[in-house]
């Protein structure tokens, strides 16, 4: 709920244990979810960072301490002067990495600095999660940098607004953005979405499991709120090649002639 | 029909008239269309070069001069010396541009050699035709390429057998990969691929015409030999902005973060 750090924190704790009871070791919260989406200024989304919007990363260490799992899930934060769309990844142990958001959205222009960082790619017990952040994934050139840092899985914490033209194109584009994120680098790609209703935007759920040959495992999307769960067997990350065939979807790049492209481009 | 180079040709010839007839004013026919696909040996596939296949060029520029048309279609072709999996475009003035294949799909890699030059973009009185083969969509640093040199449309001569193990994830994953390189490059793309069963490969007519939303135009896929049309304002693709939005899908690249990020892969 936009406005209610403490609040949300809570319901974060009690989502991350619900989620640890039905299986979950790696669990993905959505974008923002500290303090809500659609703030109405800069002076409050200010208010709601200083509120302790970032003090959930120590939330979800506790709870990843408690359920020997790791979580992910994105918040606000400052370097004490600019705000910015960050997400975590953590584990029992402490934080292993931030991110801040490269490719900003909308309003969220008005309120956040972009990130300069790479998007991260961490070791974990479960195996190797890389991090970007909802519109980060409309940037083919994020996803293929996490799958050449090795990513099992990209996560990317989210919230989905309907009514943008790519969600009047025939099914939802953005659950094609995943699936194919997945399928062309062979990863697991895990979206978790915002639903309902805030200040009159409205979310439209639309989390997911894609596993590397672009088919979504867990519950399918569908607009109510859910909590998506699956299977994925990280081994089948790290074989890029296509089944049956002499491909290989990394291998078979020509990163030579890429750079000469970019270099055409850039003059 | 794999085999009959003459007679392709003729079909070709045709299905050009017929499609000028129904209104299209950018014709894509299907990947190596003169030859067919499923060669037997690397001896046939230089049989079935040397019998006329890249001659059919000639025939396109007659039919696109008759019809004042845009003709795009596949071939293989040689250099006197390797065989590549060549696609054209041509207007009746003659041929603008050629491409050799530079991603080569499974039993390809046995028969052609791969093409080292980047993907070409023409102008043409329609719009700015921008140029790729099948499995070249797989890999974002294509189409993006495309994109970025100002193509209004990406075109895609294509042979899709069925049983492909992204055939077989959930709906079609080939259907999504040129849905979401048209949405997130913001661009018209049209794939061209056959029907029907050649040697014991099932191809399975995934042809399509994508918007710059992602969106399906012209019929929807299915499991039949179709003609797909579709009106394509390419005023859309020249206006990169997410409708209702501050965003553009291409002014908000980061690509000098992009660029050391490649660095660092490289290293």
């Amino acid at each position: 709920m936009i406005g209610d750090v403490d609040g949300n924190r809570r319901l974060l704790r009690l989502a991350i244990r619900k989620a640890a009871d039905e299986g979950a070791r790696l669990i993905v919260l959505p974008e923002l979810c500290t303090t809500g989406y659609v703030f109405e200024s800069l002076r409050e989304a200010r208010a709601l960072t200083d509120a302790g919007s970032a003090d959930a990363v120590t939330d979800w260490v506790e709870e990843a301490a408690l359920a020997d799992v790791v979580v992910v899930g994105g918040f606000a934060a400052t370097d004490g002067t600019a705000l910015y769309n960050c997400a975590a990844i953590v584990d029992g142990s402490g934080l292993l990495a931030t991110y801040r958001k490269t490719h900003l959205w909308n309003r969220e222009l008005a309120i956040f600095e972009p990130g300069d960082e790479a998007p991260p790619v961490v070791s974990t017990p479960l195996g190797a999660v890389g991090l970007c952040i909802c519109y980060d994934l409309f940037f083919p050139e994020v996803t293929r940098k996490l799958a050449l840092d090795g990513a099992d899985v990209i996560v990317a914490p989210t919230n989905s607004p309907a009514g943008r033209s790519a969600e009047t194109a025939g099914d939802n584009i953005g659950v094609s953005v995943a699936r194919v994120a997945a399928n062309v680098n062979r990863v697991f790609v895990a979206v978790c979405d915002r639903y309902g209703d805030e200040r009159g935007t409205r979310w439209v759920g639309r989390s997911l499991i894609a596993d590397p040959d672009g088919a979504i495992v867990g519950l399918p999307p569908g607009n109510r709120e859910k909590f998506v769960l699956a299977d994925c067997d990280f081994r089948r990350s790290r074989d890029k090649r296509w089944p049956g065939t002499a491909n290989d979807a990394i291998a078979d790049r020509r990163p030579e002639l890429y750079r000469q492209w970019e270099t055409s481009n850039a003059s």
